[in-house]
């Protein structure tokens, strides 16, 4: 783990609003770690609606499964996080584990463990000492309260620099409703969730489907358009509960035209979790948004987002403030994608470098460079073919990134 | 450039032996670099019949555009390469640039524009001044001896730190023939060629034709079987050419079984020169082969081996000397390809460090962290499922990597 704070992070972390029908607490288990928190419990009370998100990983960890099982019922009374171990790839030992962890947080809880839902982050392949939790968990249920999410967001953290938490109030037909989420990174970046967790949690009343239709429909362009190093993890989980604390009717469908504000901040504050991901990217120095428009369509657009974003010669580039859009080129010719050299056009912030397939005239090379020496740089590529555009994020690829994972285990 | 030897390079440089019907020299042209060769030319004066396999980027340099119009004719008088500029994304300027070199290199040779071949590497997006080629092509031309095929290797290299060339002997029926080849690497190498150059000469008597299925037949298996970063260059560029100088019967099919030695010859010279390609990767340091095995079908062994080659979390572990197992499981499980989680079976070396989804009882942290602390370092993983196997080679991911590529272009 790197000591020092991204660059990137926020200036101040500001303590977000309570949420009714949610409490929960932070132990020091002693996963992995020593001297910091490393286990969150969250206790819906009156119980919680809850959808979810998960890696597409073919090797999924073993609390991937269970949430997968979990959320059948639709329901949620406990949500119980440990960092320091991901409990992935862990066979027999790894289910026991689950089963463990959810029986000794159900009897903490007082309900069922079907109803509990389980995130593991950290380390691959090492079996969870689950029997930790005896105790701990019901440590935890006494102790918890309306609470501290950022420290909610610190017991997340692994190789994270600094904590995620996010906060939206919004109406819900006339009810006055907040939303609240966290989230940790930093590795294992990429579409189909990476190393990546997050909870979000709103007093609303919403059905579980409507949740689900809400949440699957806005990953797409928030928590799966970012990418660190293209690698995906074992353990991407996403829960979005809603506990109907803050009254008013209960929605039932995301279609509702009282849910469209909610609609509107709960994509902001998705979007907003994923780029903080990314500015606590291993190593990172830069945040990159590269903008593909022009394209056949969106998805060949974001395809080809990818592949720029992807590239460690591009992610090389920028870190080395190098406004090489020669190495732009290479990724879109590499994507596969329909692409006509001789339309592209190239654009670093304002400035265009590249224009019908070759280097713009006017182009300077000291403004594009000053674009550069930014911490924020925003790429275009415009593709002349169509109208599919697609927008993802990214960081820079630094020396710092390949120390952090050259020596992570040990 | 990084100015030291990898560590992974060949202990000396042996000559090879010349090659009948080919003649060539190397300039100083000063396309970029000062101090050192940066132009190749080889001449066939009797022409040689020509196979060729490239980039399939969507953005192909113009040499790329040059060299596939060339290939319909099947007739080889001339090549000319350069190095420090790629001629690439240069719009109407390259394809003028690409025009200019070939009708110097023509009036040199003595023959037409058609029967010249022209491979450019280096930087991307800047006009090549290939007027500089007039007089250089002339000389070389008068200057072009049997020649020192280490010395052509030389001229041919960007950021190489050490030249390629490898040779074989064999029998073309009864007749004995000679096979050399040069190879340039070193980023940007993936599937699909990457900036990778490669000229192959005999001195055999095939026909274009003939020597096409024999290539195209081979490339799979060698050089798009290596990757460094998985960025696929631009100007990715296989050239054979067969001079027929040895006598003996002209081939006319790749299956004529008189060709049963020499293609085995092809496929070894080929694979040696991919995996010194790899060896001289940017900021190499260890040389990884992966073998997937169990697969449900070879190109989906291949998929899943790529996918641990190019896991930059995969690449770091290996250059932190970490026996990281749990990360060659999550590039597995994002490959997207047929993959039982508790199937699955990961070698280094021979120490089994995970069986049947879970670490092996047995496993040894030291026996696998010795395997690790090797410049060669052989992964296998078995997925249980079927026959597909494939083999793939890949290299480190080291801060050096991050520190040339950071600063390649100023």
């Amino acid at each position: 783990m790197s000591s020092a704070v991204s660059p990137l992070a926020p200036k101040s972390y500001p303590e977000l609003p309570e949420v009714g029908g949610v409490r929960f607490a932070t132990a020091q288990a002693g996963i992995k770690y020593a001297g910091r928190t490393d286990v969150l419990m969250m206790l819906f009370d009156a119980g919680a609606d809850v959808a979810g998100v998960f890696t597409r990983s073919r090797c999924p960890s073993a609390a991937v499964d269970w949430c997968r099982d979990s959320l059948k019922g639709g329901r949620a009374r406990a949500l119980l996080v440990n960092s320091g171990n991901a409990n992935a790839f862990t066979g027999r030992k790894g289910k026991e584990a689950t089963e463990l962890s959810a029986r000794l947080a159900a009897a903490a809880a007082g309900c069922a463990p079907g109803e509990v839902f389980l995130a593991s982050t950290g380390v691959i392949g090492e079996p969870l000492p689950a029997e930790r939790f005896s105790g701990v968990v019901d440590r935890l249920a006494g102790a918890a309260t309306a609470g501290s999410w950022q420290e909610a967001a610190r017991a997340i953290m692994t190789t994270d620099t600094y904590p995620k938490a996010v906060s939206r109030r919004v109406k819900v037909g006339d009810t006055d409703v907040v939303l609240n989420g966290i989230a940790k990174g930093a590795g294992m970046i990429a579409p189909d969730m990476a190393t990546m967790l997050s909870f979000l949690v709103t007093d609303a009343a919403i059905s579980a489907p409507a949740l689900q239709a809400l949440l699957s429909g806005t990953v797409g362009d928030t928590f799966n358009a970012i990418t660190i190093d293209g690698d995906t993890s074992t353990s991407d989980t996403v829960l979005l509960f809603a506990t109907g604390a803050a009254g008013g009717a209960r929605i039932e469908s995301a279609d509702d035209p009282r849910l469209a504000d909610f609609k509107v901040a709960l994509g902001d504050l998705m979007r907003e979790l994923a780029q903080m991901i990314v500015k606590d990217g291993e190593g990172a120095r830069k945040f990159v948004e590269i903008t593909v428009t022009g394209a056949e369509s969106d998805a060949s657009a974001r395809r080809i987002g990818f592949s720029i974003a992807n590239s460690p010669l591009v992610k090389t580039a920028v870190a080395g403030e190098d406004a090489n859009w020669g190495r732009i080129v290479m990724a879109v010719g590499k994507a596969g994608e329909p692409a006509d050299r001789d339309r592209l056009a190239i654009w670093f912030g304002d400035v265009r470098v590249a224009v019908d397939g070759e280097r713009d005239a006017d182009y300077s090379e000291a403004a594009a460079s000053a674009v550069m020496r930014e911490e924020f740089i925003p790429v275009r590529v415009d593709l002349g073919l169509g109208e599919g555009r697609s927008t993802v994020w990214t960081c820079d690829l630094t020396k710092e990134y390949v120390a952090i994972n050259g020596d992570y285990r040990s």
